[in-house]
């Protein structure tokens, strides 16, 4: 008996796929998938109509979605994470259903608790063998982690492998067993891998971007967290990487060992871990090659599931296990929101990720953006969308000045007395304002055309058309 | 935020344990093990009563469960094997409710569908940080494998993790995740090294079981299934251990590169993996520390769940894609069903383990046993207890003559093509006779002291009561 069938088609046949069911992919090619678009291309020949795809994010190559929204293959979208391309779709009212926002936690949370169930999940797997054993760190497409398909393989009701290197039975170094997986794919390619590597895994040159992860170091040194069995995530964009960087040379000059980094993982934080300045590497997604080839190798990098990584419901994840987080933002309002999910015209370029979680779960969670971006303040009265609450987020550091959250004032103690620029929030947004000027308030719709769940799942923002 | 509590007792009151509830174990330590009594002796102490344990295997290191029985704590008990000191006295009907036998794989497929739900499991870890990523490969009480204890910790309401050797967040190498466990007790020791070794894994030296080893291995070339791709499963007893080791030197002489073994792990089938006739090992369980140090230090060598290796209701599992099985018997009869149960007087003395899993998967089992042990046939008309059902089991070999299920035609002119010394069942039960005489019936009671289920949890046999 073997699970291998000859075509994706068959595989949805096999799988009983019908209208009015849910599908569900993983990112972890990212701009470089094939797998999402070949399945709906496929279930679209097959004449099946009105899915809800919960993908745990959509990348601008996903962009041929539309054409399957527009002609009723897909009515219904849950992701974490939306790139431009069909988010200004989305913003301008292409599905007629908003779409449900989670994060990286909240979703294997409502999975596993059923309050999502999945009818067939679809897995992109970069070696496979022919009973669903598979992983995504070997072969021609390596992406690294799976972490986010964990859970909706043990959960969906169905389980499809797709992959482009078939390998003989047992697969060594299985991700993903075959306990839970129904049918296997193989087909020439799953993935670019030129786009698996994101373009924004290089560090920061600007001056600005260098001079923030400096600071940023220094609030860290600052809040007493930084010693022996210090743990850290950080964002894979420029500033952040900056300060891994930073990071990376303080702890050597003084001599910390610190326990464990999580992450979307880069070669920087590899190089955190090969340079002895942390114990270990907790993975749930690789952004670069070193990345995959260290978790391939290196038994200190340890493959994790996105429950692991953030759940909520979880009886515990490695979010609560974090000491700093270091995150970005489009925009910051006074009471601390912040805004991943649009842009300054309303329009949706992103989404929470793992940015909720880790927020919640850390003990100091630093947001690190340039105060104006393209004239446009980061810090306003209101954020466009609420993706993390202000409760949640403890410092917002500006190159202009780093305001902490009033209820941690024990932090803004020591951090005055580091003799860092502390300024509150409110004189940020003035700063800003002098700048950039004061904000035309956006004229949006009134139709709904998102959700955003925080990671409890309860709602916690809409977004509106963008007319 | 930590889940490590100061006590056992303090775990146990957290859990919420009361009287009828159902307390799960698992049998990595073997005979060695300390978790299980000391973790019923607190039970005792806090006045809890009528509770079920739900174990993967009861050894005769756990003889004070009898105690436990005797006042009332313990009122059920469902395992997967049982050692003959406990076993006599079930045997004898120290326990009013019939015990449960279960297969390796029927346990975890019962415990994950809900149909035997666990109240609070225990998993003992030979190292575990305080969240509860914990696992048995490493440690001074390393065990190995713990695929027994995945699916217990996994569904259970409650998990306690019990170590004696409690690490940094997060532990390198976990086997279980921190998202399955509420509690971590640490101990002075979970159990004793001597036992945790059982004293099984030697290989024969007795003419006899030699002489069957070699035959084991004729019938296995002339079954036409060794060659590249080949799998392998033996048991810990002498004479298989011994077939191991001829195995070996035929693939190396043939240069035949097989897939895999699965089990029960020894160092002779980690010397099958290093000196190149495997691929990979798949193990749910290690025998010695020469399979525990391969286990945590050869990618090659994987572990695996209960599930992963026999689970009839996973989507699929290793027990199935076997070719070829070695096991033992105490019984067998002329329609070539199996008892690994009871022993001459009727007494408990064992259990299916992966027996009835892995004869039903693979595509050559063989029971391999003398015709005679202590003046008693092998071969009867009916078993006392049918373990694993003859429908699975297609060789019987003795040293005086093998035995071929009739409904494996092809099998038996491919081994008498070869020139095996191939004879009917009835002829082996004959020849036994005459040489031990024809056995008397036992005199049992009429009270079930256990039922046996099949690994498709249907009854498949009761065990009476010895007088």
């Amino acid at each position: 008996m073997s699970k291998l069938v000859s075509s994706l088609t068959e595989a949805i046949q096999k799988c009983g796929l019908k209208d009015h069911m849910t599908i569900s992919f993983h990112h972890h090619l990212r701009n470089g998938d094939y797998v999402l678009n070949k399945v709906l291309d496929a279930i679209s020949e097959l004449g099946i109509k009105d899915l809800t795809v919960n993908a745990s994010s959509i990348f601008d190559i996903h962009e041929p979605i539309l054409k399957h929204i527009k002609s009723g293959v897909v009515t219904g979208l849950e992701v974490d994470y939306m790139g431009q391309t069909v988010g200004e779709a989305i913003s301008h009212g292409a599905l007629a259903k908003p779409v449900v926002f989670r994060t990286h936690g909240g979703r294997p949370a409502a999975i596993e608790s059923g309050r999502t169930p999945i009818d067939v999940a679809f897995v992109a797997a970069s070696q496979s063998d022919e009973m669903g054993n598979c992983t995504g760190k070997y072969g021609k497409s390596a992406c690294g982690a799976l972490g986010y398909a964990m859970s909706d393989a043990r959960c969906a009701a169905k389980t499809v492998v797709v992959t482009d290197d078939l390998e003989p039975y047992p697969l060594q170094g299985f991700s993903i067993p075959e306990t839970d997986v129904d049918y296997v794919v193989a087909i020439d390619a799953i993935g670019n891998p030129a786009g698996i590597v994101s373009g924004t895994t290089k560090i920061t040159r600007d001056p600005v971007g260098l001079k923030m992860a400096d600071m940023a170091i220094q609030v860290i040194q600052a809040s007493g967290l930084l010693k022996d069995g210090f743990s850290f995530q950080t964002g894979a964009g420029g500033a952040s990487l900056a300060a891994a960087v930073f990071l990376k040379d303080l702890m050597l000059e003084k001599k910390i060992k610190g326990s464990f980094v999580m992450g979307g993982i880069t070669g920087y934080l590899v190089d955190l871990l090969e340079s002895g300045c942390f114990r270990n590497i907790m993975d749930v997604q690789c952004f670069d090659m070193k990345a995959v080839e260290s978790l391939a190798h290196d038994p200190r990098h340890m493959e994790v599931s996105a429950s692991h990584y953030a759940s909520p419901t979880a009886k515990s994840s490695i979010a609560d296990q974090l000491d700093v987080v270091i995150l970005g933002a489009t925009q910051v309002d006074t009471n601390f929101n912040v805004n991943v999910h649009t842009n300054s015209r309303g329009i949706i370029m992103g989404g929470s990720g793992g940015h909720t979680d880790i927020a919640a779960g850390a003990k100091l969670s630093m947001i690190v953006a340039p105060l104006s971006r393209a004239r446009m303040s980061l810090v306003v009265d209101r954020v466009q969308t609420i993706s993390t609450p202000g409760s949640t987020v403890d410092v917002v550091l500006t190159q202009r000045g780093i305001a902490v959250n009033p209820r941690r004032e024990d932090l803004q103690v020591q951090l005055k007395k580091a003799g860092l620029p502390v300024v509150s929030i409110e004189t940020l947004k003035k700063t800003a304002e002098e700048i950039n000027g004061i904000p035309e308030p956006l004229a949006l719709g009134s139709r709904i055309v998102a959700e955003v769940e925080g990671r409890d799942g309860k709602l916690l923002d809409h977004i509106y058309e963008v007319l």
